[in-house]
């Protein structure tokens, strides 16, 4: 069973935005054993569209087609795939007031066009957009199943995992494979030598498929697996993570859908901890990860973001003179930072970062990318010194992943 | 002239690597000013590759391939074309030699498969690598232009600018054109309000093509025009971007690279102001956008991310009857962390951002999404009241957006 992929707008032929979906569609087909014979992009074009999807269903059963939905006038594909097949366009009067309700509820600017979202082709089954007001549709024409979704890459997402993959299995039963799927999430490691310790295993030669995808500041790990029944796709996927784990298990802060922060949150509030966090460096990307767990509340209390020396030592007790003698990037600093801001928390921990994110302020002995990230529990201070190469974002982004990887492993180890 | 672009690999098509090559490819091919119809990906496989050439072809009267040049037996993109147009492949003698001297230079093992990469279809002009060893080539064929690179990015960029961009446009000498374009940022409007207020200036009726590209909290309004000169070019342009700033300029907090961080922390340099930021919902994600600018450190002097009523009132000196009787999400607590925040670091400026980030936490009179966001110069505070949808994390984008959109019209409004 054969899928395409057709990725619509005129910012993607132009070079002006990074096709991202395709590859997003094509690995999720990819993971659930249906083969993707061909990609394309073209203009919101009429004409373009219908040859595009004349010329794909010649390849494949089945094309996802994403983008050209929105209410404005250059979104044009629902338009051109009625046109292209010769069927009426119908309004959804339910799916139009549901629009129209979440422009009431936020009191938004009601636009004639937007009603346009509300069409669909006659027979098409309209599919859902739980994050957004713009709907799309499965339709059968000819015994092949055209799937449309918008181009907004966070709605795309819910909606093919939700709306169209169910369907593709329904549509195509005896094409569906058991297929059994293991995301496995790594940092503080290059992909290369993640390549080379899980060379020995031969995961390929065992029908494992294995494929690395870089995610600053993470390499994702994803290891597939096709079989006749479930149970054994599961039984050669447990081996597999078994073995991956065996070879990199310090560097696994995540699986599937997990995040760090996450898993952070998880276990803070499993040990009923409270946290306060002192930044520099980060500038309040540490907190700005953990508060986007909802109840975060519950652990943590504050955050002092402290970027100038007088905030150190106001704020979190950092006396002038350390300042002074180590500089405010500097280990002494780091640790009198997360023991300041716990005590300045009244909470259970303290945690803290200071460095140099560049591209200006580096020297000989603190060039940039150095960063100190400390934990003050009130009985030990624990604190490392970080190098990091890259420009100012990834060094901030580098800098968060090393302090919640801290801060996860001091929990894990207080936890056992 | 039309200039479609084809790219060969299992790795896309599997998805398990981003194609860049396709936009690269794309956006050269626009800036020179040729038209790109169309976009397409397939396996590494004879049939597919012949069978896409032609559709391409039907599109388009050159096509640029990228992919499948190495030396390895899944590498079939040269024979597949020599075979697809009925040519016979020759072995340049004398690529070879260079080839073989490259792995004497740097001491590498010659596989004999290596000398395949100085095979090329009869009639092909060989392409220089400059960065490695597998050469382009371009071909004429049935009046249209075929040119093949590899697929290495940095390999592929090199031998597009230096060996095909001067081929096609020696090809094509009448179809070069001159093209202008200039992105618009736009914040607090939706898209469908953009194309509305721009519907009456027809700017596609004066030969400019408007793209709407949202991301996320923005909206990109993208205007490109192309004339046979520069000057025409740059002068149509600049007379559409006058006529959406006199119908968009109050949303509009960007142009092309710029970004809405980037632009308030130039005024806030450029004032000489300094600046503390008090944040509850947002946790922390106002101050990282901003110290993402290097230099922030000028002016920021500290945030504090109060997330407990008791740092709000310890940090912030918001009152606890205030807390009690309006409480933390309100206008009378956004305007005390702003003018708080701002007492605490000794700062012209102070800012802040309250409200309910959800999915829990929100009541019937503050539904999740509501959100305070206070501003206070020591002279007076600016307080607004906005109410969002969206999950959690948008909600604590859109609320940064609009705490840093409100601290930019301050900073204009004072600068006039």
């Amino acid at each position: 069973m054969r899928v395409g992929i057709l990725t619509i707008g005129n910012e993607l032929i132009s070079g002006r935005t990074q096709d991202t979906n395709t590859s997003h569609v094509a690995r999720e087909l990819n993971i659930q054993g249906w083969q993707v014979p061909i990609l394309m992009s073209v203009d919101d074009d009429e004409a373009a569209i219908k040859t595009a999807l004349d010329h794909i269903l010649t390849q494949a059963d089945a094309v996802i087609v994403t983008g050209g939905l929105g209410p404005t006038t250059d979104d044009k594909t629902t338009e051109a795939i009625a046109r292209a097949y010769g069927l009426k366009l119908y309004r959804d009067e339910a799916i139009l007031a549901k629009i129209k309700a979440i422009f009431d509820r936020y009191g938004l600017y009601w636009a004639p066009n937007n009603a346009k979202q509300a069409d669909f082709p006659e027979g098409a089954e309209p599919i859902v957009n739980p994050v957004g007001t713009a709907w799309g549709f499965s339709l059968n024409v000819q015994g092949k199943l055209i799937a449309v979704l918008p181009g907004v890459p966070a709605e795309m997402k819910r909606m093919l995992s939700q709306g169209v993959l169910p369907v593709l299995r329904r549509t195509f039963p005896e094409a569906a494979q058991a297929v059994a799927t293991r995301t496995l999430k790594l940092s503080g490691i290059s992909e290369a030598e993640v390549d080379q310790r899980l060379a020995d295993a031969d995961l390929e030669g065992q029908g494992v498929a294995v494929g690395f995808y870089p995610h600053f500041p993470e390499i994702r790990v994803v290891l597939t697996v096709r079989k006749a029944t479930d149970a054994e796709a599961q039984a050669l996927l447990k081996s597999a993570v078994a073995q991956v784990i065996s070879r990199l298990e310090h560097h696994i802060f995540a699986y599937d859908q997990e995040t760090l922060e996450g898993t952070v949150a998880a276990l803070l509030t499993e040990r009923k901890l409270t946290l306060s966090i002192a930044e520099s460096c980060t500038g309040g990307l540490v907190t700005d990860r953990l508060t986007d767990i909802s109840g975060s509340s519950v652990f943590l209390e504050r955050s002092a973001v402290t970027y100038s020396n007088l905030a150190k030592t106001e704020l979190l007790g950092v006396p002038e003179e350390t300042l002074r003698e180590y500089g405010a990037v500097s280990e002494p600093t780091a640790r009198l930072m997360a023991e300041g801001v716990r005590k300045l928390g009244h909470t259970d921990l303290g945690l803290s970062t200071t460095g140099v994110a560049g591209p200006t302020g580096g020297s000989e002995q603190k060039p940039v990318g150095t960063v100190f990230v400390a934990l003050a529990d009130g009985r030990e201070t624990i604190c490392r010194k970080y190098l990091f190469r890259w420009e100012r974002r990834r060094v901030k982004v580098a800098a968060s992943q090393a302090a919640l990887t801290m801060l996860k492993r001091y929990l894990i180890s207080i936890l056992e």
